[in-house]
Protein backbone atom coordinates (compact mmCIF):
# COMPACT_ATOMS: atom_id res chain seq x y z
CA UNK A 1 0.00 0.00 0.00
CA UNK A 2 1.28 2.80 -0.58
CA UNK A 3 1.52 5.23 2.28
CA UNK A 4 3.23 8.98 1.12
CA UNK A 5 5.18 10.47 -1.23
CA UNK A 6 8.77 9.63 -0.31
CA UNK A 7 10.33 12.09 -2.22
CA UNK A 8 10.21 14.36 -5.72
CA UNK A 9 13.08 14.25 -7.86
CA UNK A 10 13.75 17.66 -9.58
CA UNK A 11 16.38 18.10 -12.12
CA UNK A 12 18.43 21.38 -11.66
CA UNK A 13 20.74 23.14 -14.30
CA UNK A 14 22.92 24.32 -11.09
CA UNK A 15 22.34 23.20 -7.33
CA UNK A 16 23.97 26.00 -6.01
CA UNK A 17 21.79 28.61 -7.73
CA UNK A 18 18.50 26.35 -6.88
CA UNK A 19 19.59 25.61 -2.91
CA UNK A 20 19.74 29.28 -2.90
CA UNK A 21 16.22 29.52 -4.41
CA UNK A 22 14.53 26.96 -1.99
CA UNK A 23 16.54 28.54 0.76
CA UNK A 24 16.01 32.13 0.54
CA UNK A 25 13.04 32.37 -1.73
CA UNK A 26 10.60 29.56 -0.02
CA UNK A 27 12.52 29.11 3.53
CA UNK A 28 13.20 25.87 3.08
CA UNK A 29 16.68 24.06 4.21
CA UNK A 30 19.37 22.26 2.94
CA UNK A 31 19.98 19.30 4.77
CA UNK A 32 22.29 17.23 3.17
CA UNK A 33 24.23 17.02 0.02
CA UNK A 34 25.49 14.33 -1.93
CA UNK A 35 27.61 13.00 -4.67
CA UNK A 36 25.78 9.91 -6.25
CA UNK A 37 28.62 8.31 -8.43
CA UNK A 38 25.78 5.61 -9.92
CA UNK A 39 23.81 8.17 -11.45
CA UNK A 40 26.60 10.27 -12.20
CA UNK A 41 24.51 13.20 -10.05
CA UNK A 42 24.97 15.96 -7.00
CA UNK A 43 21.97 16.54 -4.99
CA UNK A 44 20.91 18.53 -2.28
CA UNK A 45 18.01 17.22 -0.32
CA UNK A 46 15.36 19.41 1.36
CA UNK A 47 11.97 18.43 3.15
CA UNK A 48 8.58 19.96 3.05
CA UNK A 49 6.35 18.83 5.94
CA UNK A 50 6.69 14.22 4.74
CA UNK A 51 8.00 14.84 1.62
CA UNK A 52 11.86 15.25 0.89
CA UNK A 53 12.91 17.40 -1.90
CA UNK A 54 15.67 15.79 -3.85
CA UNK A 55 18.04 18.55 -6.12
CA UNK A 56 19.65 16.61 -9.23
CA UNK A 57 22.16 18.23 -10.94
CA UNK A 58 24.60 16.18 -13.09
CA UNK A 59 28.01 15.30 -13.14
CA UNK A 60 28.79 14.18 -16.46
CA UNK A 61 26.90 14.65 -19.77
CA UNK A 62 26.53 10.65 -19.77
CA UNK A 63 23.88 11.51 -16.70
CA UNK A 64 20.06 10.74 -16.74
CA UNK A 65 19.56 13.96 -15.75
CA UNK A 66 21.74 15.54 -18.23
CA UNK A 67 20.02 14.00 -21.21
CA UNK A 68 16.29 15.35 -19.15
CA UNK A 69 17.91 18.77 -19.15
CA UNK A 70 18.93 18.55 -22.97
CA UNK A 71 15.15 18.28 -23.32
CA UNK A 72 14.29 20.46 -20.45
CA UNK A 73 16.99 23.24 -20.24
CA UNK A 74 15.49 25.13 -17.11
CA UNK A 75 15.07 21.85 -15.34
CA UNK A 76 12.05 20.40 -13.97
CA UNK A 77 10.44 17.34 -12.17
CA UNK A 78 12.30 14.25 -13.03
CA UNK A 79 10.26 11.58 -10.91
CA UNK A 80 8.56 11.11 -8.21
CA UNK A 81 8.61 8.70 -5.70
CA UNK A 82 5.75 6.77 -3.51
CA UNK A 83 6.54 4.94 -0.11
CA UNK A 84 5.16 1.35 0.01
CA UNK A 85 4.91 -0.82 2.77
CA UNK A 86 5.47 -3.89 0.23
CA UNK A 87 7.50 -3.12 -2.60
CA UNK A 88 7.29 -6.54 -4.09
CA UNK A 89 3.27 -6.65 -4.01
CA UNK A 90 3.57 -2.44 -5.29
CA UNK A 91 5.10 -3.84 -8.26
CA UNK A 92 3.04 -7.14 -8.69
CA UNK A 93 0.07 -5.20 -8.58
CA UNK A 94 1.65 -1.65 -11.07
CA UNK A 95 2.44 -5.24 -13.78
CA UNK A 96 -1.04 -6.53 -13.35
CA UNK A 97 -2.84 -3.30 -14.38
CA UNK A 98 -0.67 -3.21 -17.29
CA UNK A 99 2.42 -1.35 -16.73
CA UNK A 100 5.83 -2.40 -17.83
CA UNK A 101 8.42 -2.27 -14.71
CA UNK A 102 11.69 -0.81 -15.39
CA UNK A 103 13.04 -2.98 -12.87
CA UNK A 104 11.00 -6.62 -11.96
CA UNK A 105 13.60 -6.71 -8.87
CA UNK A 106 13.78 -3.54 -6.53
CA UNK A 107 17.78 -2.43 -6.03
CA UNK A 108 19.63 -0.60 -3.16
CA UNK A 109 19.01 3.40 -3.57
CA UNK A 110 20.01 6.25 -1.75
CA UNK A 111 19.78 6.25 2.10
CA UNK A 112 19.36 2.74 2.54
CA UNK A 113 16.18 2.35 0.59
CA UNK A 114 15.12 -0.12 -2.18
CA UNK A 115 13.55 1.33 -4.96
CA UNK A 116 11.87 0.49 -8.46
CA UNK A 117 10.74 2.69 -11.68
CA UNK A 118 8.02 1.90 -13.19
CA UNK A 119 8.11 2.88 -17.15
CA UNK A 120 7.22 5.64 -18.12
CA UNK A 121 5.23 5.09 -21.48
CA UNK A 122 2.93 3.63 -19.25
CA UNK A 123 2.26 6.18 -16.02
CA UNK A 124 0.91 8.75 -18.02
CA UNK A 125 3.81 11.53 -18.48
CA UNK A 126 5.49 11.07 -15.17
CA UNK A 127 8.47 8.82 -14.22
CA UNK A 128 7.31 6.98 -10.92
CA UNK A 129 9.64 5.81 -8.42
CA UNK A 130 8.54 3.03 -5.59
CA UNK A 131 10.74 2.20 -2.21
CA UNK A 132 10.54 0.89 0.56
CA UNK A 133 12.99 0.58 3.82
CA UNK A 134 15.44 -2.69 3.46
CA UNK A 135 14.15 -4.99 5.00
CA UNK B 1 6.82 29.14 6.78
CA UNK B 2 6.34 26.05 4.52
CA UNK B 3 4.71 23.33 6.26
CA UNK B 4 4.01 20.69 3.48
CA UNK B 5 3.40 20.30 -0.36
CA UNK B 6 -0.71 20.77 -0.53
CA UNK B 7 -0.75 19.23 -4.08
CA UNK B 8 0.87 17.81 -6.79
CA UNK B 9 -0.32 19.13 -10.37
CA UNK B 10 -0.61 17.04 -12.74
CA UNK B 11 -1.70 17.47 -16.68
CA UNK B 12 -2.71 14.72 -18.30
CA UNK B 13 -4.03 14.17 -22.08
CA UNK B 14 -7.25 11.51 -20.68
CA UNK B 15 -8.92 11.97 -16.80
CA UNK B 16 -10.30 8.67 -17.43
CA UNK B 17 -7.29 6.79 -18.66
CA UNK B 18 -4.86 8.50 -16.08
CA UNK B 19 -7.53 7.87 -12.98
CA UNK B 20 -7.55 4.09 -14.07
CA UNK B 21 -3.51 3.91 -13.96
CA UNK B 22 -3.52 5.60 -10.37
CA UNK B 23 -6.09 3.54 -9.00
CA UNK B 24 -5.38 0.17 -10.26
CA UNK B 25 -1.88 0.24 -11.01
CA UNK B 26 -1.00 2.38 -7.72
CA UNK B 27 -3.90 1.33 -5.68
CA UNK B 28 -4.91 5.00 -4.53
CA UNK B 29 -8.60 6.22 -4.34
CA UNK B 30 -9.49 9.14 -6.57
CA UNK B 31 -11.33 11.04 -3.73
CA UNK B 32 -13.18 14.06 -5.48
CA UNK B 33 -13.71 15.38 -9.52
CA UNK B 34 -14.47 18.47 -10.47
CA UNK B 35 -14.35 20.92 -13.42
CA UNK B 36 -12.74 23.91 -13.01
CA UNK B 37 -14.29 26.29 -15.13
CA UNK B 38 -12.04 29.17 -14.73
CA UNK B 39 -9.22 27.38 -15.61
CA UNK B 40 -10.98 25.32 -18.27
CA UNK B 41 -9.84 22.40 -17.05
CA UNK B 42 -11.89 18.84 -15.65
CA UNK B 43 -9.81 17.44 -12.15
CA UNK B 44 -9.42 14.21 -10.27
CA UNK B 45 -8.11 14.55 -6.68
CA UNK B 46 -6.57 11.65 -5.31
CA UNK B 47 -4.17 11.63 -1.91
CA UNK B 48 -0.63 10.03 -0.82
CA UNK B 49 0.17 10.41 2.83
CA UNK B 50 -0.44 14.58 3.25
CA UNK B 51 -0.03 15.20 0.00
CA UNK B 52 -2.85 15.43 -2.97
CA UNK B 53 -2.81 14.43 -6.69
CA UNK B 54 -4.42 17.04 -8.72
CA UNK B 55 -5.09 15.57 -12.14
CA UNK B 56 -5.74 18.11 -14.73
CA UNK B 57 -7.50 17.04 -18.40
CA UNK B 58 -7.91 20.02 -20.12
CA UNK B 59 -11.95 21.06 -21.64
CA UNK B 60 -10.34 23.69 -24.44
CA UNK B 61 -7.86 24.43 -25.97
CA UNK B 62 -7.13 27.75 -24.18
CA UNK B 63 -6.53 25.74 -20.92
CA UNK B 64 -3.06 26.53 -19.36
CA UNK B 65 -3.01 22.80 -19.39
CA UNK B 66 -3.56 22.54 -22.87
CA UNK B 67 -0.79 24.87 -23.32
CA UNK B 68 1.68 22.56 -21.49
CA UNK B 69 0.07 19.30 -23.37
CA UNK B 70 1.47 21.03 -26.73
CA UNK B 71 4.49 20.66 -25.32
CA UNK B 72 4.45 17.72 -23.35
CA UNK B 73 2.16 15.26 -25.21
CA UNK B 74 2.72 12.55 -22.49
CA UNK B 75 1.43 14.67 -19.92
CA UNK B 76 3.70 15.60 -16.83
CA UNK B 77 4.18 17.62 -13.25
CA UNK B 78 2.72 20.92 -14.14
CA UNK B 79 2.96 22.55 -10.83
CA UNK B 80 3.76 22.08 -7.43
CA UNK B 81 1.89 23.90 -4.70
CA UNK B 82 3.38 24.40 -0.98
CA UNK B 83 1.32 24.89 2.10
CA UNK B 84 2.43 27.91 4.02
CA UNK B 85 0.65 29.05 7.31
CA UNK B 86 1.86 33.20 6.05
CA UNK B 87 0.60 33.42 2.92
CA UNK B 88 1.24 37.35 2.38
CA UNK B 89 4.72 36.68 4.69
CA UNK B 90 5.81 33.71 2.24
CA UNK B 91 4.84 36.07 -1.06
CA UNK B 92 7.09 38.78 0.56
CA UNK B 93 10.18 36.32 1.55
CA UNK B 94 10.24 35.19 -2.32
CA UNK B 95 9.95 39.22 -4.06
CA UNK B 96 12.75 40.10 -1.25
CA UNK B 97 14.75 36.67 -2.56
CA UNK B 98 14.31 38.36 -6.20
CA UNK B 99 11.43 36.26 -7.52
CA UNK B 100 8.91 38.12 -9.95
CA UNK B 101 4.85 37.08 -8.95
CA UNK B 102 2.54 36.51 -11.21
CA UNK B 103 0.00 36.92 -8.49
CA UNK B 104 1.21 39.97 -5.53
CA UNK B 105 -2.70 39.22 -4.76
CA UNK B 106 -3.28 36.20 -3.69
CA UNK B 107 -6.75 34.87 -4.94
CA UNK B 108 -9.39 32.07 -3.95
CA UNK B 109 -8.50 28.82 -5.33
CA UNK B 110 -10.21 25.31 -5.57
CA UNK B 111 -11.51 23.67 -1.76
CA UNK B 112 -11.55 27.60 -0.28
CA UNK B 113 -7.84 28.33 0.17
CA UNK B 114 -5.80 30.87 -1.02
CA UNK B 115 -3.45 30.47 -3.66
CA UNK B 116 -0.69 32.48 -5.57
CA UNK B 117 1.75 31.85 -8.10
CA UNK B 118 5.68 32.58 -8.61
CA UNK B 119 6.97 33.03 -11.84
CA UNK B 120 8.64 30.03 -13.31
CA UNK B 121 11.14 32.02 -14.49
CA UNK B 122 12.26 32.29 -11.34
CA UNK B 123 11.91 29.06 -9.91
CA UNK B 124 14.31 26.57 -11.51
CA UNK B 125 11.64 24.82 -13.85
CA UNK B 126 8.96 23.96 -11.18
CA UNK B 127 5.97 25.89 -12.10
CA UNK B 128 5.33 26.53 -8.07
CA UNK B 129 2.16 27.28 -6.09
CA UNK B 130 1.81 28.71 -2.74
CA UNK B 131 -1.40 28.22 -0.79
CA UNK B 132 -3.16 29.06 2.58
CA UNK B 133 -6.27 28.37 4.10
CA UNK B 134 -9.01 31.32 4.04
CA UNK B 135 -8.79 33.73 6.57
Amino acid sequence: MITRIDHIGIAVCSLEKSISYYEQALGLKCEHREVVESQKVSTAFFHAGEVHIELLEPTSPESPIAKFLEKNPAGGVHHIAFATTDLTGQLKQASDAGVKLIHEIPFEGAAGKMVAFLHPKFTHGVLTELCAPKA
